[in-house]
């Protein structure tokens, strides 16, 4: 275990010395402070300057990624050898955004080749529908397509589409992208309330094909469709079968199973993990929302961080030294949360993203042995627009009885492109002031009180301790390229937090038993039946459930 | 200081040895655990059997209740005393749901008449929308309303909108209402490029009417309005202003003076709290949502948990119950997180209206007479639609190192107004299958590895610990009356709190700074003077944006 570690307890004695000392002291020792903690790659800068350590906590720091094997786990995740111990494979999301003249040879095959196949169907589908040319059973174009699919076959999708909504292509036949997750049929319902069966279609996104969530809302569709669209002349339940559902996942026979047809079903490997698919075909409806073209360039941003990652000396590595900055406050400083907050609007969906991630992946408590770890692993970890949320959670940050880790994410260049001059000059303006705003959030956590002039003696609740830790990430602008970046930066990040813990980042066993638990449930819930085995709060729940169904039936 | 009392004391002690015992032992030694712990008010039942306690646990919490005087506290808020003793204001926010028939005298005044006919007001504006009589300066329906307001004037509207979206009256003239919330203009960007000039009316929210985000957002959206419409014949800025623009606000001087018209103007009172503020003017985009008569049920739900707050002992009494696991979980178990998990996908909002609520109304660490407080007050509150939130940090919860608290919530009646036969039968039953794992996951975070039959040795990936608390909170149906009372719940819960901790729930001075500093920040990065002044991190952060608006132009 790394907490036995020479390496582990060197960190573990400085931490002592160094958490006497306020933050603000910590910057104005070092006056080299900001060029020796910032980076760059990718179009991303870096700026770790705001962390509460020191340039030698850095250098045990590194040590300590040195004493865990980082740059040999880096090279056995990319090479592709079976760093997911717990399932035997490897996880190479890495494979899906190679280029196409390249080649990663896996226990004797290529992957190169079938990731470009791939991405070459997703193209020609995307262009059908771009030129009006998928048709719905009725003869109708396809305007709406909603996407079926939970977790990693949702929240990576919608956070892209959102976040580079002004990329979508002109000039091309409009197909408006929707999703809908949520098992209760909530969003669902409300799509089928609005939209025309005739030019709707339906991507089922699961790599499994057994989400039940995603199969609950998908036969409701297809009963929808079916009903509505089965009567018409010369409409049979293959043709709306073929015209009005595209399947994605790993088990091509689950796919044709369920009726999905061959030519409408794209593939693809048990070697990428859910919550790091949206570089293939779970990331159809990006394709769809941005063009292939873009969807590309998401590609090559994410591999250049990838190149980055492999080659960059650990110092300089970006996804290195973030995942040393978490390991610091969580293992080091106590600190249990860690909050993402981009100052653009149009990454709204980034930190729900990053929640699956990050908790999904390190929310482990064992090391590859089976062993308890001894230490925290992954923190708790949530956002929200920085701007929104300074109205909201902030007070907490700023005057809270809890330290937390901070993430400010900012795009430098912005709105070069609106057309009208007035409206450019203004949201120009709205860019800047947001700029400042996050700038400021970081300088008042650092600083506390000592961030404004001494205007005399404050009461207590106006006082500002400071001494909380952030970290500054500037994207370049934010375009396909430096969102993919953005990404990976993220996972290798989780990657590297997972080789110093010593776990599993790329299974997830915790989730298994609630689904498995979920069906018995479901039974009892059905039939009435063995509910006497429940402990006596849940006996009372599925009561009341049935109380309710009574009275509604009455 | 409660930290210094012997009912502190006593919860502490017996702590240390409750803290020695797993969940499911303390479960199974009270047989009557689940009535023992489960209190119904107002169309909600809330079952704590699932929380790490013994009815022991529950008589120590309740005297420690007694001893920081919440009885008194509870009486002291509902009759308008000033509680908000930072600012020296009573905190009214239960007056605004008053019944017309009452009367609370407060400081001389009855408030109850005011703020009727504030409600008034707003039906006749409501009526004037719903029958396509009010008019944009061209002389066409208002068919488009755009909320402008951030925090507590946008995200009680966005949860309780999205919310009661079944509620949208029929056979009225249709008002889509929009939201736009963030500083850097994204949303209203994208509104600004679909939306009409002549069929599209703005609501500017501020209590202060001098929120800079709402006041950017706003002015960009009147020189747009001007610059479509000044030119048509007959269109003065006058009318533009008077038929396109609804101010809501604590000072009607402020919004006189941006060019509200005195018609259009709804006022509040300085004695609203922002996050506090749904209930009244702020709420007139859920007005327009759900029509005037739902509106009034909301409130009318919210008056009952009032009443049950004010009359019920404080062993059957909801929010101090709820409270008192709160204080519970994180001052003597040391959990410092707490995560929403609604299974109900109209409930999408809900958890991020409680982030505002619970952590800028107690993320404090000074009590009244501005002394640091020794203890920890609001934990770091995060949440997720809870079937989505399985795929995505569950993870964490049933496998990680940190303890979390949850809270589950769920409607027991779903799908009965649905027309369609099939339809209807289909999401009922995708209804019964989210409550099937609502009820499950809690039985899964209880028990841990216990809740599924022995299948013989487990390696340790596959092992659960068990041993969450967590609180499962039922709505007999989710309507604007159950709603309403469990916002109420909530409001109530942070109050009982923070009289525990001693702590003032209605003042946000940490936000304070960070606006102070983000206006200098903006005027560094406006005028290029000053920079000097910044530490090392921030100077480099405002140089890299000077250098991209450089590039930009060049």
């Amino acid at each position: 275990m790394i907490d036995q570690t020479p390496a582990w307890q060197v960190v573990k004695d400085h931490a002592e010395t160094l958490k006497r000392h306020h933050l603000r002291e910590l910057f104005a020792a070092e006056t080299d402070r900001q060029p020796r903690f910032t980076r760059r790659a990718a179009g991303l800068t870096l700026d770790l300057s705001k962390q509460r350590w020191s340039a030698e906590t850095l250098a045990y720091l590194l040590a300590l990624a040195e004493a865990a094997e980082v740059p040999d786990a880096i090279r056995r995740l990319l090479d592709g050898e079976r760093v997911n111990v717990s399932e035997d494979r490897p996880a190479l999301h890495t494979a899906l955004r190679l280029p196409a003249d390249a080649s990663l040879v896996v226990e004797g095959e290529d992957l190169v080749p079938g990731v470009h196949r791939t991405l070459d169907r997703m193209a020609t589908m995307v262009e059908r529908f771009h030129a009006g040319q998928w048709r719905g059973a009725t003869g109708k174009a396809i305007t709406d397509v909603v996407n079926l699919g939970v977790g990693g076959s949702d929240l990576g999708p919608v956070m892209v589409t959102h976040a580079l909504a002004d990329y979508r292509p002109r000039e091309v036949h409009p197909v408006e992208v929707h999703f809908a997750s949520t098992m209760d049929g909530s969003q669902l319902a409300d799509y089928l309330g609005r939209l025309s069966p005739e030019t709707t279609l339906f991507v089922l996104s699961s790599k499994s094909f057994t989400t039940i969530d995603t199969l609950s809302n998908a036969s409701t569709a297809r009963d929808w469709l079916m009903a509505r669209l089965g009567g018409e002349e010369g409409v049979d339940a293959e043709l709306v079968m073929r015209q009005h559902f595209i399947g994605v996942s790993a088990s091509p026979g689950k796919m044709a199973e369920w009726g999905i047809a061959e030519a409408h079903q794209l593939e693809f490997w048990e070697w990428v993990g859910g919550r790091y698919s949206l570089w293939g075909a779970i990331g159809l409806p990006i394709a769809l929302v941005v063009g292939m073209e873009h969807f590309r360039a998401l590609l090559a941003g994410a591999h250049a961080m990838d190149v980055h990652f492999r080659e960059a000396p650990l110092a300089d590595n970006l996804p290195v030294l973030l995942a040393l900055a978490g390991i610091w406050n969580v293992n080091f400083l106590d600190i249990r949360a860690h909050s993402i907050l981009p100052y653009d609007g149009r990454l709204e969906y980034f930190a729900a993203y990053l929640e699956q991630l990050e908790m999904e992946s390190n929310g482990k408590s064992v090391a590859h042995d089976g062993r308890e770890v001894g230490y925290a692993t992954c923190p708790v970890l949530w956002g929200q627009l920085g701007p929104n949320a300074q109205h909201a959670f902030y007070q907490l940050l700023h005057q809270g009885t809890q330290a937390v880790e901070c993430d400010f994410i900012a795009p430098l260049r912005r709105y070069d492109d609106v057309e009208d001059a007035a409206t450019r000059t203004h949201l120009k303006g709205q860019h800047r002031l947001t700029l400042a705003n996050c700038f400021a959030q970081s300088r008042v956590l650092m600083l506390g009180d000592d961030a404004i002039p001494d205007d005399g003696p404050r009461p207590g609740h106006k006082r500002y301790r400071g001494n909380q830790p952030s970290t500054t990430l500037l994207l370049d602008a934010l375009t396909p390229a430096t969102l993919g970046a953005l990404i990976a930066l993220y996972e290798h990040k989780v990657f590297v937090q997972a080789t110093v813990w010593g776990i599993n980042p790329f299974d997830q066993w915790g989730v298994e038993l609630g689904k498995k638990i979920a069906g018995e449930t479901q039974r009892i819930l059905e039939s009435h039946q063995g509910v006497e085995a429940m402990d006596a709060s849940t006996r009372a729940l599925i009561e009341a459930a049935w109380a309710a169904e009574e009275e509604t039936r009455a």
